[in-house]
């Protein structure tokens, strides 16, 4: 079996494919990167909230225990259905029986003008890490030669979960850093607006919740814009529907994933968004030795197509990793069901939303709590976990002393 | 009064100024990066022991109670003594009554052909951040394609302290990935060679410590070579003084520093290695409203110029900054003496020799924990010292199931 994608969900095919299957499988997993990223918190590492190595652990070390599983760092630029090999960026070829895509996928910019070229992503760690260095240096130029013609303000274009926590995370930082470090810049000279198409943030939440989300932003100092749109991108202005311009000079795209470059190379059929069609079971029709799970795949429920989040990519990478053993036992396939285990969105220091599927609707101190606990408990590794707790409780409890975690680098 | 350089140097004079100098001048710190390293644990960076941020400290953090003192971000790409004006690389000009060069220096390659192209320093950030993706591709590659060509071959060049450190670092990071992550790898494979150019390593410290830290060494599968020297470096092998070669595709220099670009570029008096000549209160003669501290001054004692190092960096910082402070107030100056503090040399897990200026010799456990102690108290900032203490717990109690704490990016 090869496994390529080292994500949510091609690590959950792993975990299932190493216990259930030690002596069924032999596995590869091929991913670009050596290491697996907690993406829920890359924005905290994009505001410097949080150190890269402190959500990223090591494929290898998650690997360790399992003799029947090997890494192999290597990108995958195309997969041969016919001959039942993965390509590699190096040329080499690996054959397979069954295939686990789980590449995830890249941000859409949904053609924007100017978008891919001025507007940041924070879909993968090196995202992040550029994002953080470009506030960084926004400010340090502000500090220099004043906040001109944008210099300060941050356009976040995108009101789901990612664009809210962003929005959220910056105007803390913001916030922090011209009170404490940078005490000659003005706290109106910091803007950030935060744009949405829909008349509402957080569409997949109840409105109340969204409400509530909108409000706690205005109080942080966040600019909601609802039911408008980016017409086009420029290094230094955001041009709105209605020709409206806002002078910025860092734009954050938050407007959400489409299909990656591979699944884009690919001849099979696809959903909206250009996510691969998969059967019931996640195989792809036509070939059913071929699985998809997590952004990538177009997993329904329902009807509709699942959110791409870290939840369904599991439950899809598990169910993926049950498939296959199935199949080599002789066993029936069964349907994948994602099972709803609610969804939130953290705004800042004690203000959070959660939705769980009893129904139940938290918000503020408690849905933060939650959130907190959550986080800390899905990371992989200790260590991960210990040092995003310290950073929390520097960031949380010693507020007024907060440093930035990282300086640069 | 302009201070270049946010180093320990740098740092110690802009203290002195900013608390006993509150009221009496207004100072002005320029880097080229908004934070502070800690320079003596970058071998532990290198060998993905640390986090660049565990040992970054933000520089405004640093500075933020002091009212007298404010940042500012830019590259000191020249000095006019004449016209009293440090020139920044985006063409402005700051203006001084009395100036702090305190920039450090830069890795010195004696000339050796290939070694700049070729060869690896590990004297700032992006250096140890390099070497350590470089370590993991090797590790990756030979996992891949096999342990061929020298592929898990490491050369480091100088047994000095830095030297010294990074090969037993090395080593045990080698050992540990082998034997947990890279279980396909052979032990044998993975070659250090440590090769210094006088007939012992480190000259600083006295035979017997010079002698216990090359069997350590050995101990740990460090191959040393003694009163050899490096005539060439290649992409794929080493050349050494007999035209012997070592087949190896990483090279760390760790064989000295010399004077940096800023110091190259000024018309004063300059040292062996291009350091900059100071008066006995470390002021240039000639333009005595100047004064050079740290690894960039060519401070002497007893005759022979001070190691490049952080306690005479530190000692020299502040003392500049009295000297400062004692010109304002109509003072005498005085002249610099060095207080011996003593030096230290950690070879890896309860192994480091140190030497105090009361004679008393350490090695093994107890200098082990002394410098495990000393690096911890010098540090800057809480956090960090926490960030490090959890990932040293980490690599020295939990040994066995030790991550490597950084996974890339």
């Amino acid at each position: 079996v090869v496994v390529v994608g080292a994500g949510f969900a091609g690590l959950a095919a792993c975990q299932v494919l190493a216990t259930e299957g030690r002596h069924a499988v032999e596995v590869v997993v091929v991913d670009r990167h050596s290491y697996n990223t907690f993406q829920p918190l890359l924005y905290q590492v994009a505001t410097a909230g949080l150190n890269p190595g402190d959500i990223a652990y090591p494929v290898r070390s998650y690997l360790r225990s399992h003799e029947n599983v090997s890494f192999r760092l290597g990108e995958v630029v195309g997969v041969d259905l016919d001959k039942r090999q993965v390509v590699l960026a190096e040329g080499e070829q690996l054959s397979y029986d069954y295939l686990v895509l789980a590449t995830g996928a890249t941000t859409n910019f949904f053609g924007v003008p100017g978008a891919r070229e001025n507007a940041h992503a924070i879909y993968t760690m090196e995202d992040a890490v550029k994002v953080r260095d470009r506030l960084a240096q926004a400010l340090e130029q502000a500090a220099s030669f004043g906040p001109t013609g944008g210099g300060l303000t941050v356009v976040i274009v995108g009101g789901g979960p990612t664009g809210v926590e962003m929005a959220g995370a910056l105007a803390e930082l913001w916030s922090l850093e011209i009170s404490t470090s940078f005490k000659n810049l003005e706290k109106s000279a910091a803007r950030i607006v935060l744009v949405e198409q829909l008349d509402r943030l957080l569409a997949a939440f109840d409105q109340p919740l969204s409400r509530y989300c909108e409000q706690a932003l205005w109080q942080r100092g966040v600019e909601v814009m609802l039911g408008r749109s980016v017409k086009e991108v420029r290094p230094d202005r955001v041009v709105l529907d209605g020709d409206e311009e806002i002078a910025c000079k860092t734009v954050i795209w938050s407007a959400g994933v489409s299909s990656g470059a591979l699944a884009d190379s690919m001849q099979v059929g696809k959903t909206k968004g250009g996510r691969l069609a998969v059967e019931a079971s996640l195989c792809l029709s036509g070939h059913r030795e071929v699985f998809a799970a997590g952004d990538i795949a177009g997993a329904t429920e329902d009807g509709g197509v699942l959110p791409q989040l870290a939840q369904p990519a599991l439950q899809e990478g598990r169910h993926v990793g049950r498939q296959i053993l199935a199949r080599l036992s002789g066993e029936k396939e069964t349907a994948f069901s994602y099972k709803d285990k609610g969804i939130m969105a953290t705004i800042g220091r004690r203000a959070a939303v959660a939705e769980l599927p009893s129904g139940v609707k938290l918000r503020g101190t408690l849905a933060w709590l939650a959130w907190l606990g959550l986080h800390i408990v899905f990371l992989l590794g200790l260590r991960n976990r210990l040092a995003v707790l310290l950073n929390w409780a520097w960031r949380y409890l010693w507020w007024k002393r907060g440093n930035r975690v990282i300086a640069g680098v």
